[in-house]
């Protein structure tokens, strides 16, 4: 056990908790409870507005994006907020303060086909309830809320075309890339009304100096937990390779099981290499998700596997010492069965930590609500990796109840929007930049 | 070391091979050597006969089979036989005997698509030249040589039509049965100017004692024991499933390690656990040879694995055990890693014994060329299982260079030919029906 102070080390991707609470605060606003109601009852409305009715998909610069942008546009302007959509489709509004340095709150408002209805849109949603639950109050800094327009990479391919045209990272190069109806992200931003030339104006202004982004978790940690909120600390770096065995095709008749070079039992080998790797580094995820196996017939052995390898970590040490591993084992099984084994990494991508003086406000303001903060690393890229670039960045993780997300069953705890609207209060009053 | 006379046990279905041979015999006839050449030559000939110029496919009653059926038509006449084709399409030449019994050399002159020359094919030319080694000879057995029309079931995915319809199992309703183009089989045998409604002439005579089949191996067993030719104890049996590992689909990115229920790990468990057991299981062969894993995507955890086993033996109380020993620890895997697991058996079908005394004449026939004779099993189903059922049979398999079989590289020996007909010419003049 630990003192109150420490943090409890836990096990996925570096997480730790704090087993004592710093001292509750004493200013949660009256009306959080009706604040968190509506945020989910605009959640919900929200849902509605998509390409195919009955199931919720909202790709880049899709027709819906239209309705979403007019009605949290309409809702921030009632705000007192300026709003206007920039050259890459990104909705923002911005609420004065009364110094020079600006805080940007804000997700995505596209979604994978059959998505759910709080991936993304929930963290814009709370950032606007945050400014109502101001109720008018300026504070020292700016507060601009964006919903960047693309984050999941379904229409083009390409996540996160929102944010990185904010960051300052966005390849015009992209500006050709065709959707399946073969329509470029050029037209496709003519199409919304919007100038491709322009893409330029949709950079962060120059006095922005913090990015908040409030996400579901989209995994089991919370949940498992039992904590509504977490404090994420990394976005986990990726390794993403495809694989080969390539063995020798026969009759699974006529030949023994000493004369055989069976692709499959070599893969499957590989497969719980893999599995033992990450369950011995902790932190570390590693999937195999697709398998093909040729000839694919039930009476042939195989001749060759491809597969794929997605591993990932907090911390990019761990993550290529176990990628380095998982690669060896799969020469040293290959070449122990009499085959051959070829890899081909397709993704490289560094973890990228948080601001850490953001993430201790975050546990504090965690903290603040009673609730104990867990530290935790993020699982899967979001904006905030992006703006991170370019900006002290943090998240807030919101549990996602069996860990359920890109499915119409995602949803949110009504206690753990008003604990997070709570949190995102203090943190707002809190700051200083 | 075991002693001149003991059989060596194989590991191989039960195969074992004789260390020393039998005296060998001073009447292998000089010609054997050019006869051998006819062999191959006339194996290469037929070959050209096929549905698809420039690789070898010739399915049941297929238009080239005519010209096959003319080619070794016309030479069985030139020996002094009588030749006729039946109404399922089997080629039939007797050369007629002193006594009242028949023996019957026979097996398919089908391919597979992509088939190779010898496949089928080889067992019935060298049967007629065994009976041209003869030099007009009449022995105390008729001869009756086969080719069957139907073997691989490539046409209406039903294997042996031929050596059913020979052997008095063939099903009527199968005559209604379509193929790929919609004829069926009964169009296919009038197309083919035969007469659907006479299935019954195809059934073997009364007189006939014995049936032997010369087939390649198609597997490497011979080829690693430096053996030209093996003797068929047996057929194995078959056991054939579908399994299914039912888990949870999740994000591979936000679902740590120890809450995962990933199929494809459970399903890789799995198939080493098939590999395990075949392997500790002499003479045992166990494939898994398809695999299906949902939804298939790099950066998603299976949710469902489809696999197939396949499992062989030569004799059917392993192959039962072997086969409930994997379904358990299909089921015992599944349940630890908190799955589902269901089997789906498609075939069980029991081991086919081949004719103990004829087997022993095979063997003594091949210790007479000098070479060490092996019993081994088939893993392969083939005509002489059909008839098996119907009349005391026996194979002989030449070796298969490579083990390959099913394929355009398929090749045979000329020495390997050469031992073949020497064997077979011990085994008409030693044969007592």
């Amino acid at each position: 056990m630990t003192s109150a102070s420490e943090p409890i080390r836990c096990l996925f991707l570096g997480a730790s908790l704090y087993s004592g609470s710093v001292e509750s605060s004493s200013h949660i606003a009256k009306s959080v409870h009706r604040s968190a109601k509506a945020v989910l009852t605009c959640c919900e409305e929200l849902s509605h507005y998509t390409e195919t009715p009955g199931s919720i998909q909202r790709t880049f610069l899709s027709e819906p994006t239209h309705e979403v942008h007019r009605h949290l546009g309409a809702w921030m302007g009632r705000l007192g907020m300026s709003v206007w959509v920039d050259a890459i489709g990104n909705l923002r509004g911005v609420y004065a303060g009364a110094g020079a340095k600006r805080l940007i709150i804000g997700s995505h408002l596209d979604t994978v086909p059959n998505g759910g209805a709080y991936d993304g849109v929930i963290g814009v949603v709370i950032g606007i309830a945050l400014i109502e639950l101001l109720g008018g109050e300026r504070l020292a800094h700016t507060i601009e809320i964006i919903g960047f327009s693309e984050e999941e990479g379904v229409r083009f391919g390409v996540p996160f075309l929102g944010s990185r045209a904010m960051a300052g990272t966005f390849d015009r190069a992209l500006l050709d890339r065709l959707d399946r109806a073969g329509v470029s992200v050029a037209d496709a931003i003519r199409s919304f009304g919007l100038d491709p030339a322009r893409i330029e104006n949709a950079e962060l202004d120059a006095d922005t100096a913090a990015y908040l982004e409030i996400h579901i978790e989209q995994g089991p940690v919370l949940e498992k937990a039992c904590l509504a909120l977490g404090a994420v600390e990394a976005i986990a770096g990726q390794t993403r390779a495809g694989v080969t065995f390539l063995g020798k095709s026969n009759h699974a008749g006529t030949t023994p099981m000493a004369f055989r070079r069976d692709a499959l039992c070599a893969a499957a080998e590989w497969i719980l290499a893999v599995e033992r790797e990450a369950r011995r580094t902790p932190g570390l995820v590693a999937t195999v998700g697709k398998i093909e196996a040729s000839p694919g017939v039930a009476n042939v052995i195989s001749g060759e596997v491809l597969a794929t390898i997605d591993v990932r970590h907090s911390v990019d040490q761990p993550r290529e010492r176990a990628f380095a591993a998982i690669v060896s084992s799969g020469y040293e099984i290959a070449h122990r069965r009499g085959l051959s084994f070829h890899h081909d990494v397709r993704l490289n991508q560094a973890a990228v930590p948080m601001n850490a003086e953001l993430v201790a406000l975050v546990v504090e303001s965690i903290a603040a609500t009673g609730e104990p903060p867990m530290l935790m690393a993020s699982g899967a890229g979001h904006d905030a990796m992006i703006l991170a670039a370019r900006v002290p960045s943090a998240m807030i993780f919101v549990r996602s109840p069996g860990g359920i997300s890109h499915h119409r069953d995602e949803t949110v705890l009504l206690e753990d929007v008003q604990t997070a609207l709570t949190a995102g209060s203090y943190f707002l009053r809190k700051l200083t930049l």
